[in-house]
């Protein structure tokens, strides 16, 4: 093994998660996975990889570019890291096939893997979370996506100044669409062109949309309609009448207008005719939850997507869902100053246990320090050959332990010093009551023995 | 998007987690997250792909048939899927510094991938526990990442009847091959060998044992040497005399023996001297932990390696660790009845919410769903149509929720009737209390309004 001076980087686009990194994405998982279950969806998860097929079949050969894909040394099957964690979703929901609950709530948390240019927001790996309700056609189960997705954002702190749900339908967007003459199999290349408006300049938009059949009049009314944003508390049928919407989904948003307000959630959202979403198998409601200054990319997006099981060779089943992934999220919580800049979302010990160095407390420092952890709790000790009782000190503050049990001259006697780091009190408490002690004091119950 | 009868099937290796299968593997990873953190470790992650010569410096090119490696298309820079995480720790350690705490300790659950033919334990992915401190030279660090593992398989039901830690040392091993003549720079080709034998056919074990300069006599010896195995709870020193073995080594593995009994492992420990590991890098005692019974691969292996963190350019720095998967200790809880069978690893719902169907109870049913999940509960109700109290209750049952709120006639005077279904009990609940009742009865404290 011979020795190397060269320092290997992390691949460009990917990360390195240090305790300080970590401590915040498992704060944000912690959101997602509660906000999940406390609305009732179980986990689940798929392979890191799939087949490169199941990616082809949805959207042609031109995405594999997009893709991290790959044989095994001297294989002959291509598989690809998966870009996104829908075509996984669907294959499952196929594979149980009649025997799938309706509804169906799922959620995941996987690492998801783009083969772009990094650029700020979007990196090559990330990890996104999917919420989906399978089974169930009504507007009801758009609004409990979208409330699942608000509960975990206001769970980390973000309320309706910080955040906006932007809210549209496929329907709406197509209708306006055709009114300007975009041909009904040019549907899906006007969407994904719309998606991208905000990263083109406005020549390329102009030449990109003249190819679809629109003249510099329609781009014009085409800006227009898609600027076209009110607060979910008036009634979607105000820009429906101006922008002549057609009925069915005027009618989609107005029941999910209700549903929305069940559920407390009329104040976070928004009604967006921008908002169509790049993928092409979205076939109804559709949204995106941004900051409310616009300053970042998309938190989140979903939709409807009511024969994406089918493609999959799976049954018939209405769906909806969204993926929010950890990239831009953590980029506004450090914006908004809801994370980062000190150590508190690491674990906080419950006790650090000091020895003064004598035989009786050398031989008890970690027998008890293993006594304790068994009964749960979050132990340390130094490492450092020094008894120095200061120094021992100052690294129990240094990781915020919430108490110091000090062995000394008192174990010869069977007790200890407790010291409530917090409190700065100190209590002489026996040995033989110190578990019972330390845990109704860690419970915020105890009382000085 | 045309339709298609062909049903995709996870790639060959890898796996879908159903809800059943993410709540067995939740069960691991809170098992493992739950001992590290109450031993002190830290979280850590990194990129799910590296640089593939972060893998060839150590292990040489002859390990990329084991690798899923790649190019980005139209890139030309080698990436590889991560088949163990210790390049990465050491990487990052190096990364670090002179600013590394001393000591480091870092826990990951990273996902891993091998290529290779899948077979019983051992899959194309799999996610694996890893625990390491740097920076302690001496046996406490060994013992203490000892204990983390233990802990987390007795807090997953397992005991000493059930597992075995199988230790040995190195440089033990090295001093017996040597007098088998084995030369210095075949040693760790010995390891490898070793370590593999209960794959081979004796006689293909034989064969490469005769590259190695052993004949059929040493082949004998090495078989009855590596065949030595007794309980910790004697002296190491008992089969260092009878083999022989080096001072230096017998006199760590006493050490060792000291603070596995401090932390009350010897128990759960054997002294194996055909405990080698095939990888190149361990340099000290090194360790696996097998189900007693011997039916499964290991499923945990670790040791010391020295030298690892000043390979990949960072400092000189003493490190010990090891890696735990899930999938062989997934078969063997199956195996003891610790897991499977049954649903009860899913969450339990705290509530849920029945409506009698008047309108009273219908306007109620979202908004109280709303209020109790926003208290941090897990809710749910029917999806369906019907208001059959009966099947509502069926439902309620079916998913084991704990408590039914029933939203019938007594809505109308401010009262709902819950239901404790562990109990069986039944009680009338005023509207504004009914936060607070729930809050109470959950926790085991409430007694009826």
């Amino acid at each position: 093994m011979a020795a190397s001076t060269h320092i290997f980087q992390a691949p460009k686009g990917m990360r390195d998660f240090f305790p300080e990194d970590m401590a915040v994405r498992r704060h944000l998982e912690q959101a997602w996975r509660s906000a999940s279950i406390r609305h009732g969806f179980a986990e689940i998860n798929g392979p890191t990889f799939e087949h490169l097929d199941l990616y082809t079949i949805k959207s042609g050969e031109g995405i594999i570019s997009e893709l991290f894909s790959f044989q095994r040394s001297g294989g002959d099957t291509d598989y690809a890291l998966r870009p996104e964690f829908t075509p996984t979703l669907a294959r499952m929901a196929t594979a149980k096939g009649r025997s799938l609950p309706i509804p169906t709530k799922w959620f995941a948390i996987p690492d998801l893997f783009r083969a772009e240019r990094p650029q700020k927001g979007r990196l090559r790996e990330h990890r996104q979370w999917n919420v989906d309700i399978l089974g169930v056609v009504g507007p009801e189960a758009d609004a409990e996506v979208i409330a699942v997705a608000v509960a975990a954002l206001r769970g980390l702190g973000l309320g309706p100044a910080d955040i906006r749900v932007r809210i549209s339908h496929r329907g709406a967007a197509a209708s306006m669409l055709a009114d300007l003459g975009v041909a009904n199999d040019r549907m899906s290349d006007a969407f994904n062109l719309i998606d991208r408006r905000e990263k083109l300049p406005p020549e390329v938009f102009a030449e990109q949309a003249a190819e679809l059949g629109l003249d510099e009049t329609d781009v014009t009314r085409l800006g227009e309609m898609i600027c076209t944003r009110i607060p979910a508390v008036q009634s979607p049928t105000t820009i429906a009448d101006r922008h002549g919407l057609p009925a069915d989904s005027v009618n989609e948003l107005e029941t999910l207008s209700t549903e929305l307000d069940r559920r407390g959630l009329l104040p976070f959202c928004d009604w967006d005719l921008g908002i169509v979403r790049g993928l092409a198998y979205y076939t109804g409601t559709v949204w995106e939850i941004h900051d409310a200054a616009g300053t970042f990319r998309a938190l989140a997006g979903g939709g409807r997507y009511d024969h994406l099981v089918e493609l999959f060779g799976g049954p018939s089943i209405p769906a909806c869902g969204f993926g929010m992934g950890d990239v831009v999220l953590g980029l506004l919580l450090a914006d908004r100053g809801l994370i980062g800049g000190d150590e508190m979302l690491l674990a906080r010990p419950d006790v650090f246990v000091l020895s003064s160095g004598i035989d009786e407390a050398e031989a008890m420092l970690i027998p008890l320090s293993t006594a304790l952890r068994d009964i749960g709790l979050h132990v340390r000790h130094t490492w450092k050959a020094s008894r120095n009782i200061g120094k021992q000190f100052k690294e129990a503050s240094n990781c915020h332990a919430r108490l110091a049990v000090v062995l000394g001259d008192e174990v010869g006697d069977g007790a200890v010093v407790v010291k409530d780091l917090d409190a700065g009190a100190q209590f002489d408490v026996p040995l033989r009551d110190l578990s019972t002690w330390i845990t109704r004091r860690l419970a915020g119950g105890a009382s000085p023995a």
